[in-house]
């Protein structure tokens, strides 16, 4: 492809996504192809030659789309909102046609700096203390790993041996409302599925604090090294959030790393008023959350902050010869701030967002989300039959028919196959999800072009879908 | 922003790359600015209105682009070539512009079912059987960490216990040339420097099978548990291929996970003739290899392959009630075949990439780097006073220049200053590295515009510093 192919092929497929965008809401929320219709349309063999690019919008229509789920959709309310902003959308194709590594600052000096700017804006942003460094990681699953493992090393003394030392097991702790994520982390990191312990949550769904002393003791007591507790700012299911200012107690009394999720919910506190949720924030050793989800940066881009970035870069940093360069010492080499070695330009579709909405638009977006959900809880509380079934804290609204009459299997049954109508009929998107082993209807609100209209749309479809039964 | 806006700018946004990449040889290859330098020219604080978008390409131009190495620059030598083709950069805006999810099949069917197909077709591409399934990861540092979990686990007998387990320690090995994300990868997954071997090279710099099988006896017979290889194709300083087919048989005779680490250099195998340089790779549990390098696909798309996807599956997959869907069980979630939760639609840039260029023209690009690496070593040894320090395998050429009458140290720091002066000269950038404890120059040739006249160029300013001292 030459230059004039590409002017002419980017052009039209820009004009390809404002026309997709525009008109999104006249598709099917959820892909409706069954599996294997997809991968039937394409060649199984790869093409011997080359000169097919100028094809590729028709087959992207033609093949993928069918294939597709919009996540940018107005009726999208399921797992989180992963806003890609137009403004993100023009920053991520800077960042491709630049085509830098960043894995150290000489390897392109503005993919470092930049960086350390928007991630020094963010931190301003969220209300957190200069005490704080950031850097972009890919996800908050991967920043979640990154911290046990933080963790780890300093428990067990940077041993040169690892997990493999004498002693008494690391233990981790999470709640049992902690994102998959931290089960996860705790196995890849070699501490073990058995040496995680997840903590009983109080009536709105929070860590309880005493409960967890009392594990680490119980654990002490036993001859394991509690090392590490993950805590919850917005749980995935419920957004609930789990205290961290007593949690942060616990930790410190027992020399332990407080790593804190924030991943949907860190954005919440771009608002003043949300930020008596993660009170004793200050107390933690590191946290972690994603502009990619409700922020309005596209995906991938999850802002990880620690409070001590010497240790952060003695766990992660390697210094072969081919990486050294003059300038070593001096600067930041982000490539020794995380598990990847290359790193692309993410904080230019994040500097392009904010030029583009400044944080009081963003401030403006949120706090509609949050009127949205409360709206949504009223109405539900006020139809016989229906139940709030977890405080509404932020955008995410957790629901029930719960008719008379019904035992609780049928009820599960009925609320999946509610879900199930929604989801099939392609107006809506939500995630039947499970609460206390009961089907539940999950409504995560926050896409970027989600308004009222949309929300009092899904309340009729979900009262519509009940009655069906 | 509106879609008008974005029409507009995104238009001008490819002009704007169009004409930075044709023009992309008016500029220094490495960015000359100082530390800080562009950090200086934005505000400490973010923006609280936004409207500022209309002004980011000038932005760019006059703020970021002075911080930029160019690593599509044809007088780029240095690391490795990192090639965002046209095609590649249509494809991250297509991912963009889409915005979706790919973390499970439902969330976007296309996603999951495209990259089964493009990582079919880049298997017969390299020549590798059936019997492997790949998946794209983010970089080769991650697939590494995730094939070294994957052996620990396998090791371990998916001991609940990880690593904090009863019995002698595992231990990993590889060459002494091995790239620096092994070392990581072993310290990240909780074995321990201590429990990592480097094995000693032969001449060509290959890790010495016979050494291996002695260093993992010893092992034994101190009552450690040897665990897992990872053996390169490719190294990073002069691209030496291990004996794989000759360690696959201390693997197998010692039960323990072979892991083939071709970042840069798995590339090549897409041309049969270089094929019997990873003779063995059958044999193998897991390798990967990097598109994002030399093949074209821009960063990041890293290609993992397993013969047993679903060992991956058990180590890496979760299946918490928020995540469930009704297709699970006939389809692929690739969330659980690797470290990330949340994922991009990486294959479509692969996709358009081989929708352009076709096998047979990436293979005639490949050919000509590899001819211009031959041409350069020629040239070097026919020169008096040049050395080829390393054999040229492929397309890197380690050379030194070692005139008469200089010591070591003398030597060492006439090569440095040789590369700080093409270097700091700007048309070219290559990597002063360091072989056998002396300095050298490494001139890594493949960026998609260098040609022949570029590579003479070189040579004719590689003379030209060496002669200033």
């Amino acid at each position: 492809m030459d230059a004039e192919q590409f002017r002419r092929l980017g052009h039209a497929l820009v004009d390809w996504i404002a026309e997709y965008r525009e008109n999104v809401e006249s598709r099917a929320v959820m892909s409706p192809v069954r599996p294997g219709e997809i991968r039937a349309r394409f060649p199984r063999e790869p093409p011997e030659h080359g000169g097919a690019a100028g094809d590729v919008i028709a087959r992207l229509e033609a093949d993928v789309l069918p294939g597709i789920t919009h996540w940018n959709h107005p009726g999208f309310f399921a797992y989180f909102p992963s806003i890609t902003s137009y403004a993100s959308i023009l920053g991520d194709l800077a960042c491709a046609g630049l085509g830098v590594q960043g894995m150290s600052w000489q390897t392109s000096p503005a993919a470092t700096e930049v960086e350390e700017v928007v991630m020094d804006w963010l931190r301003q942003m969220v209300g957190l203390s200069d005490a704080w460094t950031g850097v972009i990681h890919d996800t908050a699953s991967t920043a979640t790993l990154v911290a046990l493992i933080c963790a780890r090393e300093r428990t067990s003394g940077f041993a040169e041996t690892g997990l493999q030392r004498p002693g008494g097991a690391l233990t981790v702790y999470g709640s049992t409302d902690a994102h998959s994520s931290i089960e996860k982390a705790t196995v890849l990191a070699g501490f073990g599925r058995a040496h995680l312990r997840l903590i009983p949550t109080d009536a709105a769904r929070a860590m309880r604090a005493d409960a967890l002393a009392g594990a680490i003791e119980r654990d002490r007591a036993a001859g394991l090294v509690p090392c590490a507790i993950v805590a919850t700012t917005g749980s995935t299911n419920t957004t609930a959030f789990d205290p961290i200012d007593a949690i942060a107690a616990v930790a410190e009394r027992n020399a332990m790393w407080l790593h804190v999720d924030g991943a949907m919910a860190g954005t919440a506190m771009i608002l003043p008023e949300c930020r008596a949720l993660w009170h004793g924030i200050e107390r933690a050793d590191s946290l972690v959350f994603n502009p990619h989800k409700w922020m309005g940066a596209g995906f991938d881009l999850s802002a990880y902050y620690c409070r001590d970035p010497q240790h952060l870069i003695r766990v992660m940093g390697t210094n072969p010869a081919v990486l050294r360069t003059a300038q070593d010492g001096q600067v930041s080499n982000f490539r020794d701030w995380h598990i990847q070695l290359g790193r692309r330009f993410r904080a230019l579709k994040l500097w392009f967002y904010l030029l583009d909405q400044g944080v009081s638009g963003i401030r403006a977006r949120l706090r509609r989300d949050l009127a949205n959900a409360q709206w949504l809880a009223r109405q539900v509380e006020a139809e016989p039959g229906w139940q709030i079934v977890a405080p509404v804290a932020l955008q995410t609204v957790c629901l029930r028919h719960a008719p008379a009459g019904l035992d609780e299997p049928a009820l599960s049954a009925h609320n999946l196959a509610i879900g199930r109508r929604i989801n099939d009929a392609g107006r809506a998107y939500l995630t039947p999800s499970m609460l206390d082993g009961r089907q539940i209807l999950r409504v995560s609100i926050g896409a970027e072009r989600t308004e009222r209209e949309h929300v009092a749309a899904l309340w009729d479809a979900l009262r519509a879908a009940a009655a069906e039964r």
